[in-house]
């Protein structure tokens, strides 16, 4: 696949700004990501300014990696604000399944307004689609054929696209799934590279309205500049830091 | 310029206590900084420990990129102890007027007591001298010249030193500007590099009571690494790390 | 000392997930060092899901770098039922003395229930042992003679092992003193290298139950691999990247 180009242009033509309700332990990191790719990353949680920076923002990411009430209540304030003003969403259910909280939590968020994509690993994406399941943290152990068949599930039912992250990616609605190839075994060994690609997906929908075509874009951009880092890297921390050289020189 | 040298040099003498209370995203990246030019961080934000920690500091560091009513409140009690206690204040008024919640507490704290020196990008200041302008995010897209101008009067208003990042940067009072050449356009694409900046100063001014002095040495220290950082770099990955070795190389 | 080896190779095998309530400074730092030397990171803070994922994890790691009352209260909600599972406890008291606040709550802490071992630099390990001290912030400019006297005492009184990092690491408990070497001089120049020891212990000690051995394995680890990374390193941005390249490629 090359979709991305046209997408990746866009983006750094129109550095669109994207609003970011995550977690603690990726914030820079998906901040930098989102410079890198040329968006513009706003990190805004409270409550009072939600209405205000979901209005300027081109489109909104929730990633609930770390959650608590204030935040909780937050993401559901900022998404239902999204969807009232046509602003896409995608949603990162980090961990859901791994406590009944983060699966509550999910739950809420889904019901309060369907995400236009949803990015997980298999086993999230599984335990989402509320197949039983048990899942390990943030990590995948689950296989990905019952996920992308747990996928096409969710996707059918929410009428959106679902993003599945692993070896190989995959791109799904319940009529179409995009294969996508590329990346690095060392991404699996530095923290918060599945929130980036939530983030690299909110750039990719907040300039493009095919949201499933944006998607693939975001996943694209991800595997091109993690199979261009590795190549320069001793391990993971020189990977971290060579993904976003490689994600600012794409193209 | 080359007034760095003796204020860099009694940083890395007297490893000032800098008090931070700052935003999520950079707190990792600022505390970095301020090890890189021998100052000695320490971030703390519950209410109940602001009296001490105030107190064993050498400067307040105050930023409001990731707000909520608690760190709020912490702030107000920080900059007032801080005021009574002769600590110099540095605020950094990350997104104000991106949202109202922003430019309220901006305006709360500036009136709870007046910062000795206060750093952002041109949009920022403009936003903060209440002159009409719409701020993207975190990014600067004012003329830097109208900037100039509004941080003459608010420094006149205030009394106190104004720093506007940018290409250029402006050491400012209503009777002296400062040019300041040197930095980088990566740092424009790493998250943070304002923030850093605003620590720096927090560093700068916890040795020297001539806070523009301060101001100014801190900015050319920042200006010299990012250049020499620039010449070893990639890509804005590569950068940021570099920067910190630059940064504890200077001198 | 070569003691490690078994264990670094058990973490791989096994992956243990440790479950991490810290603070936000370091959250990215100790999640990829967890990541870096094979064991599985999860921060989970929120008092709702503290019990789910005190259930599913190997070991709990408390650091009271960033503190407020809900941390407060998770943390001690989870040593109590982490103690009650028999899931092993290391715990950080960063900045414990440099105010009333991080003093009471580290002895709210260890009153709660016994951590297996406490790590902490000179001036932290004293202030907890209650010996007079002063402490500047995270820093230690305590003598480690003193310390090791401190530590013997308090591990006497809580039947646990206490680590002091510093240019030697002591592992003390009140029979035996280990000295480890190794490391570099960078570490100190490097924000959150003494929470990424604690986070390493919290790895060993999810593999090992022998927590003596386990804790002087997790220093000799940092050792190695903080002696290598200086060779490759012009400061202290480079060695914050080529630390997590060497942890990884241990043995």
């Amino acid at each position: 696949m090359n979709t991305n180009a046209p997408i990746i242009k866009k983006i750094r033509e129109n550095s669109p700004l994207v609003h970011n309700i995550t977690n603690y332990v990726v914030m820079n990191n998906t901040a930098n990501a989102l410079l890198a790719i040329g968006a513009s990353p706003v990190m805004a949680h409270a409550v009072e300014e939600i209405d205000d920076i979901v209005s300027i923002s081109s489109s909104l990411v929730i990633n609930m990696g770390t959650l608590s009430e204030k935040w909780i209540e937050s993401m559901l304030i900022a998404v239902k604000r999204a969807k009232e003003l046509n602003k896409p969403i995608v949603f990162d259910p980090v961990g859901v399944g791994a406590s009944k909280y983060r699966t509550e939590t999910a739950k809420k968020i889904i019901e309060s307004a369907i995400p236009d994509v949803i990015r997980g690993n298999a086993s999230e994406i599984m335990a989402l689609a509320e197949i039983a399941n048990t899942t390990k943290g943030v990590d995948s152990t689950a296989q990905s054929e019952d996920a992308v068949t747990a996928a096409q599930k969710l996707s059918k039912k929410l009428n959106n696209t679902i993003v599945i992250s692993g070896e190989v990616d995959f791109v799904i609605t319940h009529e179409v799934i995009n294969e996508i190839r590329g990346g690095s075994s060392l991404m699996s060994a530095v923290t918060g590279m599945g929130c980036t690609a939530t983030s690299i997906i909110g750039a990719c929908i907040g300039v493009e309205s095919d949201y499933h075509l944006a998607s693939c874009a975001a996943m694209d951009a991800m595997g091109q500049a993690g199979s261009k880092a590795e190549k320069l890297s001793n391990g993971p921390g020189s990977f971290q830091m060579n993904f976003l050289d490689c994600l600012q020189s794409l193209n």
